[in-house]
Order: structure tokens, then C-alpha cells, then sequence
């Protein structure tokens, strides 16, 4: 997906939002749970396509964690692949995240580009810098493909290493940097926490064209208005995540309603 | 597995060896491919048996790398739970490391710490630091269990953030430091690439008791003699890792054989 279609997208649902699918067979509603006795994977893939019905008229993109899934070995990979090939028959307009974090060196992060984008379909990729530029290079081959390195994450622990500082620049910069160099906009987006809606604004300084995507809103405690106030670019910019907010709105039988009413209603543009 | 239980091996076997289970299906030999077809999980399987029933007596541990499962989909997940299993099964005393390279926020990283070592058995996983210390305290809460956090890579890139200077400390070094604060020697080992030997015995002065894990060795260019005069504490303290230069030391018929040989002349102590 080129990034005018995506835009085109966010134009026309007028939102940035990406819900994330990062399903919790503990927190599924019960009347989804009593239909599948031990079948845990079958649950999740019910769950999520129900959910992806319900909001794919107010959501942009879709975000599925891989921990949710692998956690069920075998069984929780077709989930996911199931999951996928749902929303890209369904839902062909949608831009589709793999939240896999992965990075690793040339030789096995080529292995990774495969999977991700011609076993699965999938749009993006999250990934970790940590082992350097070589963790995205593969990636970077696939048109209209995205990789999407964690830059500054929401988590209270990004502070440990992603604010080291190197001649006075901030690691997640140097990160970010380091990666422009070697990319595009056309096929690098960045991570960036909304739980640090402040740094938004000088991070934008530093990186005006690529897409941030944008998690910690909601359960997390960022605020999409502060993020689209602080982090936009002249065309957006922005895919913003929220998972549980979602997710989770209600653990009734009116579960798919309140994640579409919840997800109508965060990070409208 | 204790340390010591670790120990006692590598002094009945008088190795450090772990065998890499990169298994890269285009490299198997042609004697193996011809029997599954197009079946390429069951390949890699039957490869993997017989590449663990030759090197075992030579070798302390398996390591696996999940980017070459993953990218066969759930087939390629059942063939790493099948290969896990069977090593489980057949040499209860080989310590078993799942190189996923995770990191993320503690509620995943709870996720997959559940995946590895509850739907899995494995002993440790490997992790990305990128995002903090909670991408590693899920797991630290397994008696017997192991992370192994990457803190000096083996790779060309590694030298892009890993080298970053706070307040005149590498970044490898700011990690290992913040991660050894939140655990003991018995859950914490780290990766530390054999292409830096020099760089070895000075990583020894302030991290003198944790296990290192250590890529780099052969295909890569690092020599396992140098790592252990330069890398080594009191007990051996170090898992040397070869991946081709024992999986593939001969396409023919003889494959298992000349893989055997490779793992008795590598790592010996």
C-alpha cells in the first residue's frame, strides 16, 4: 500500500485510528468463550473477526501482537494467519501491522521479511533497532511494504536505554536517524509513545514525513487529541493505536457494539 | 536447569559447544529434500533429528532461531515444537535455548515468557533490550529458566547503537548493568558476539558470573580458541555458539557424520 492510499483511507473514514489485536482469551466475553470449550485459538478467531466487523468502518489499520497468538504454539499461528487473510479478503482498503519486534541479523531478518510479507500479507512490521540498521535492510526491499522500528516507546522501562545519551542526542534520534539514512518514507515508519505527547512535537522537527504509529492511548494513559495536536505532520502522519480501549469495551454480549462505539470515538480526524 | 547442572555437562562432555538449529531449508542436503516432496517443515525436521542424534555427545546446548520456523507459518512452528520435543525427549540433559530475540512491554513479554517456557519447555530465550528492563522480568520469575539479553551482537550493524556512549559507558555496557540489577546469575545470561574477543575479558571485569552466550563463531569469523583465553571466569562461564559450520559441513549423504566431526572439533574445552 502506497502511503497516498493510505492517507486517501484516512480521508475518507476520518480517523487515524489502529485498533490492536492483541486478544486475551482471558478477557474474551463469556458468550464468545461458551461456543468453543477448549479450543483457546478458536475463540481469539471468532473474537477478532467479530471485532473487526464491528469497527472497520472507524479504524484505518489493524495491529495484532504476535505474543497473543504464539502463545498457543501451532494452533495460535493459524489463528493469526486466519485473522489476516480475514481482514485482507474483507477488508482489502485496510493496512495490515504485524507487531512482531523482531530484529535480528541480515541473514535471519531476510527469513523474517518472507514470513511477514509473502507468507502473510501483512503491510508492516514492528521492529527492535537494537542490533542495528541490517534488522530493517531486508525488509526494505519489498515495494509498497513498511517496516516500523520502535523508536520511543510507552512502556515505563523506555526510559533505561531509549533516552542514552550520545554527543547530547537522545538514542531513540540516533535510532531514527541511523534509519532515514538507509529508507524512505515510502518504507519506514517509527514507533513513538503517546505517553510522551511533549516529545512529539520535537521528534517531528527531526522526522517530518514518515508516519509515527502511535501507541499508548487509553489503558496506557496518552491522550489522541495531545498526539494529534503535538505529533501531525502537514498530511496527518499519524496511525494511532489503542488496544484494550477497544477491545475490551464491554465484556457482555454487546461487546462488538461498545468497540465499535469505543473506536468511533478515539483519534477521529 | 541450574548453573550447575550446566557445568556438570560441559565437564562430562568437555565442550562449550551449542549447536545453532538455523536450519535453512535450501541448504539441506539433497538425500533429505527427496523423501518429503514438497513438504519443507517435515524436511527440516528430519534434518534436525538427525543432525541432534550425531552431534549430542559433542555439544551442551540447542539453539534454534525462530525466524527459521516461522517462515513455514504454523507448519513451521509445529516442526520447532516437534524439534524441541524430540531433544526434550531423547537428551533430557542438553539445555535448550529458543533464539526469538523478543522484547516487549511486560504485559506481552508476560506473554511470551509463557509461550517459551510453559508451551515450550524451552531453558532460555534470547531478548532484544531495546525497550527496558520489563522486556526481561517476566521471565526471571521461572526457577531453572534463563533470558539471555543481547548486549554485544556478532553482526556488522552492532556497532550502530550498541556503541553509543553514555557518560562515556557503551550501550552494551548500560544494559548489561541495568539487567544484572534485577537478577542473579542462576535467570541472566548475555549475548556477547566472539567477532569482539578483544572486547571479551574487558566485559569480564564488571560482569564476572553470568554466562555469555556467544554467536560469531566460524561462518562469522570469530575463533572459539580466542573466546575462551579471552572470555572465560573461573567455571568456563560460556555457551560458544556454531550454526553452519556444523549443520552444514557436507551437502552429500554424509551430513550427519561431518557434522559430528565439525561439533568435536569446535568449543572443546
Amino acid at each position: 500500500m502506497t502511503r497516498e492510499e493510505l492517507y486517501q483511507q484516512m480521508r475518507l473514514k476520518k480517523t487515524t485510528l489502529c485498533v490492536g489485536l492483541d486478544t486475551d482469551y482471558d478477557k474474551i466475553p463469556e458468550c464468545i468463550k461458551s461456543q468453543y470449550g477448549d479450543d483457546k485459538a478458536a475463540a481469539v478467531l471468532a473474537f477478532n473477526k467479530a471485532i473487526v466487523d464491528a469497527t472497520a468502518p472507524y479504524c484505518i489499520a489493524y495491529k495484532p501482537n504476535l505474543a497473543f497468538y504464539e502463545c498457543y504454539g501451532s494452533a495460535g499461528i493459524k489463528c493469526l494467519e486466519e485473522t489476516a487473510a480475514y481482514i485482507r479478503s474483507k477488508y482489502p482498503e485496510i493496512f495490515l501491522i504485524a507487531d512482531a519486534k523482531r530484529g535480528d541479523i541480515g541473514n535471519t531478518a531476510k527469513m523474517y521479511a518472507k514470513t511477514f510479507f509473502e507468507e502473510m500479507d501483512f503491510d508492516a512490521v514492528t521492529l527492535s533497532p537494537y542490533m542495528g540498521t541490517e534488522t530493517a535492510t531486508p525488509f526494505l526491499a519489498y515495494p509498497g511494504k513498511y517496516v516500523i522500528v520502535v523508536a520511543l516507546s510507552s512502556n515505563p522501562t523506555s526510559v533505561d536505554f531509549q533516552l542514552c545519551q550520545e554527543d547530547g542526542k537522545p538514542l531513540y534520534q540516533v535510532v531514527m536517524e541511523k534509519m532515514m539514512a538507509i529508507s524512505t518514507p515510502e518504507n519506514m515508519m517509527f514507533v513513538v509513545g503517546a505517553t510522551k505527547a511533549d516529545k512529539l512535537s520535537e521528534i517531528r522537527k527531526f522526522c517530518p514525513d514518515n508516519f509515527f504509529l502511535v501507541p499508548g492511548v487509553g489503558a496506557q494513559g496518552g491522550s489522541a487529541e495531545e498526539v494529534i495536536a503535538n505529533g501531525s505532520n502537514d498530511l496527518c502522519g499519524l496511525i494511532i493505536n489503542s488496544s484494550r480501549g477497544v477491545l475490551y469495551a464491554s465484556k457482555g454480549e454487546d461487546f462488538a457494539e461498545a468497540a465499535a462505539k469505543a473506536a468511533a470515538a478515539t483519534a477521529r480526524l
